[in-house]
């Protein structure tokens, strides 16, 4: 086990009609002057955001609001929420929906204190400081509540990149499971499949030894194998909802992740994805993940194999371990198809003519990307290759 | 699943070394005038405590210190480092030790705060506020590091009382694995008990639809049940030493209870017999816990059958589950006995004529406890009765 820190300071308040307490919340943590950041329209038809601001009314907080944030958020839009937040002298931002909203309020946080440009701190630059954030969750998926990581799309050129820094945690995240039973079955997949890979990004490591951290992201990709298929079959499950909610905080906020080397390079792949055609995130991931398992899973095979019995339940082959180690990563394929996600390129409308310029876009050129096997762009190319053509 | 709120906002730096990083932490969070709380010789005899005092040293922080806590940690030294505290302008309070010297530290933060006596608190008094409190952690068990609970045992009747507030979680603890290397055997394998025991106390719950958290309960068992015999084996084995810290952590940071009603009834019986009887704490729960389990498994068969499979990798006998449950039990007696723990009354000092004092001072009276199984005197009694006479 290599040595670490780990600090997770959000308090989470889970659990139903929680976001009643948004502006006890928001009044703990001192804002003073609130922007509400949402996405479409569907938190203002359900009444959420109606809540929302009868509870800050209720504490006496003023707010203005900033709706419009798309699935993968756009640069656009946290120009506009920074000016808004400076010339309102907003000191506190309140997310109210999934990932992608609360990623473009961190974003706007940071910017708001920050002379420059916010995108220099998705070009490398550390953010030392930035607005409090609070959430507001409706969708179980990017674990953003939890995290300190945020991720944008640049519209010139449609460039996605991310950052992560200790003062972008949210000092409080509400969540409140029966807001995620509306959710179509398709973004409910999408969310489970992300969350999935946010555990098998930390699960894939070099680092030997780590057992309490391997057993906990067995826990968390267990519970989505049991509990996904029930909210696809039964959207209204608000206890499978709940189990899939938590696991998708535990899955994000470091817990399973720490003391050794993590991947990531299935997020960094399918990013150009999801940039280039617009698709889901997790309906990305669902194409490239098992791709990017099969073409590195002979750099340990071992690891495969305890992923493929402990989490798929497989039987274990000890004649000849590659048997089991390919079962395991057909099984997580079928099990994604099962609750519905893509497997291909052609199911999410990409095309296999893209490859370079998806590779380019990347921007590895000669070099090598670092994580669980180092990959250079003739790598990625193949597992773009792989996902062109897989199959159940 | 229940609601629930989780806030864990320690800031844990683990690894080697780490513990030369004291004194920035202390600067950190605060402190400027510092009382170092520890136990008996061994962190002298070690040069621990000259580390942290250099570490101090170079941050310029100026300390009194205080040692002398001894397992089952006493009121009286409360009593006198709360004096110093006072006298001294303490405004830090950084434990150097185990369980009994973080919940000594935790005790005196919240009297120095207080006019009264901080009995009080261990007596169902709210704690409003505490000094902050650092910690060096030198045994994987308490969970202490990561909690806001403090147990003291007053002197005058050996009271063994328990209290809880958020204001007494650490602001950081720093656990670096090398430092438990040199406890005993024994130690470590009380140590081992009491981390399994805080997560069965969560696990034993009446609360269905919690998969996510019987997950990750299940995964510091298993990690607890592989890495505990191989440090007893070899306790110089770091990888081992590290796997179990880090369990020990998240078996009591609240993370494997969110959600659900919990148990917590083999800790209050327990409590008596290290109380009477001055055994330590993971003993007398190797003792008891089994026991208990015993005495209670047929409320739920199933969730029995669950830790045997589970966590003890039993294999289910659907015509009987009864067998299967009982196996579970079975093989976790014999777990604690091969990793050297006592299993029954005799091998702590325990009596049986004593039965009727440790039921009287539970205190019940004639009523019950909460928890898995509301538990009576005469229940409480007839585990006891177990107690003296298991064996393998």
């Amino acid at each position: 086990m290599e040595n670490f820190t780990f600090y997770s300071p959000t308090y989470f308040v889970f659990g139903k009609k929680t976001e009643e307490e948004a502006g006890k919340y928001v009044k703990k943590y001192g804002g003073s002057k609130v922007l509400i950041h949402y996405g479409g329209g569907s938190v203002i038809k359900s009444g959420l955001i109606d809540r929302v601001r009868k509870s800050l009314d209720s504490e006496q907080i003023p707010y203005v609001e900033l709706g419009g944030v798309k699935p993968n958020p756009r640069s656009g839009l946290v120009y506009e929420g920074i000016k808004l937040c400076k010339e309102e002298n907003v000191d506190f931002l309140l997310a109210v929906g999934g990932g992608s909203v609360i990623d473009s309020a961190k974003a706007i946080a940071a910017g708001t204190l920050y002379d420059g440009d916010f995108w220099d701190f998705y070009s490398g630059k550390m953010i030392e400081k930035a607005l409090p954030v609070g959430v507001v969750l409706t969708i179980a998926a990017a674990g953003s509540e939890g995290s300190g990581d945020s991720v944008i799309t640049k519209e010139d050129g449609m460039l996605k990149r991310g950052t992560g820094s200790e003062t972008l945690r949210p000092k409080f995240s509400i969540m409140n499971p029966e807001l995620t039973t509306t959710l179509p079955p398709y973004q409910t997949a999408c969310g489970a499949t992300d969350i999935m890979a946010h555990v098998f990004e930390r699960y894939f490591t070099n680092t030997t030894e780590v057992e309490i951290t391997d057993r906990l992201c067995e826990a968390v990709l267990t519970t989505m194998v049991k509990e996904a298929p029930r909210v696809i079959k039964d959207p209204t499950n608000y206890e499978a909802r709940a189990n899939i909610m938590w696991a998708g905080t535990v899955a994000h906020n470091g817990i399973v992740g720490v003391g050794r080397s993590q991947d990531w390079n299935s997020h960094a792949i399918e990013h150009e994805l999801s940039a280039l055609y617009d698709c889901a995130h997790g309906a990305g991931l669902a194409v490239i993940m098992p791709s990017w398992m099969e073409f590195v899973y002979k750099h340990n095979v071992m690891r495969f194999c305890q992923m493929a019995t402990r989490v798929f339940g497989c039987h274990m082959n000890y004649e000849n371990p590659e048997v089991t180690a390919l079962e395991g990563i057909r099984r997580f394929r079928t099990f994604l198809h099962s609750i519905g996600m893509p497997i291909n390129f052609e199911e999410i409308g990409a095309k296999e003519e893209d490859i370079p310029k998806l590779v380019d876009k990347l921007g590895l050129g000669d070099g090598k990307t670092g994580g669980f096997v180092e990959l250079s762009s003739d790598d990625v190319a193949a597992i773009y290759k792989i996902a062109v053509n897989a199959h159940l």
